[in-house]
């Protein structure tokens, strides 16, 4: 069972802006270099990517991109579902269609079932997303190969002891800092 | 999201075997072309099937393939995952892994997902798919293309009333036939 390239390009793109404070703004070309993506793979998911909302493009000299409120706070499966676009988890309906569908008992039940990794993803928001994995707390932003460097380790600890939904702790920490 | 090819081609071979009766066997060759798939992914898929035990390959002149009982009452979650293997839902250890790895909180939740996803398909047996779909007891049995030939109208409203398992009523059902 596999999400598109392009979804698993637009959850990276927006991982990593996440990670950024208000100010900052990154190309798409920036993006694709460090998120080891093709950049007109990259350039699609982030035309997407802006058209639901979740990403801002700026225009001019310091221009780029960056992620949105809405962004921020979105569900990751409401995310997954943009991205992921209609078709149905198996081709039924291909150039010959399946004969077994006008007493087919199987549609219906994968359609419960998409729901329900959707509504799974629901649980976490993109902000969620850009804090280190737990039980990584102690080495979040130190060593090679960091690539969410705004994530210092005393804003991951203070994080994990807050108590506050980590989107909104996130938020006070970048205000913080800029 | 999609489902792999092979867990299509096997899901619809299960669903017609399960509408046989006991005494019933048939070809990977005719299951493919009733199936409207191709005879040779139809036979990897049946020699899989047969291996993790839901379909029996009897030899001999009156030889061919029938579910077995573990499969008329397997889980369809259970099925799809044996079909559809160990890959996760995004291919983070392509031949470039994604930078992000080392504090991606998206794997966990994925994979969570994905077992959400399984979970909500055990709710049905492979029997259960072999019922015509809801609303439609009025008409199973009858009119062109009904593949499932073996669930009559009768059968079908008395299952629908009966209260008891699906599975076991199918059961019941097969063994006043043979």
């Amino acid at each position: 069972m596999q999400l598109t390239r392009f979804t698993d390009i637009g959850l990276r793109v927006l991982m990593r802006l996440a990670a950024d404070s208000g100010t900052t703004t990154r190309t798409a070309r920036d993006l694709a270099a460090e998120l080891s993506v093709p950049p007109t793979h990259t350039a699609k998911v982030v035309s997407r990517l802006s058209e639901i909302g979740v990403v801002h493009s700026r225009r001019g000299r310091s221009g780029g991109l960056s992620i949105t409120s809405l962004g921020r706070t979105a569900r990751v499966g409401w995310v997954v579902r943009q991205l992921e676009g209609d078709d149905p988890v198996v081709d039924c309906d291909a150039a010959t269609p399946c004969p077994l569908l006008p007493s087919c008992r199987l549609r219906g039940a994968l359609a419960r079932a998409q729901n329900a990794f959707y509504d799974s993803l629901d649980a976490l928001t993109v902000s969620d997303l850009a804090l280190p994995a737990s039980g990584d707390t102690e080495h979040a932003g130190t060593g090679a190969g960091r690539v969410l460097p705004l994530i210092s380790r005393t804003a991951a600890v203070r994080d994990a002891g807050a108590g506050s939904g980590p989107s909104s702790t996130l938020s006070a920490e970048n205000r913080n800092r800029s």
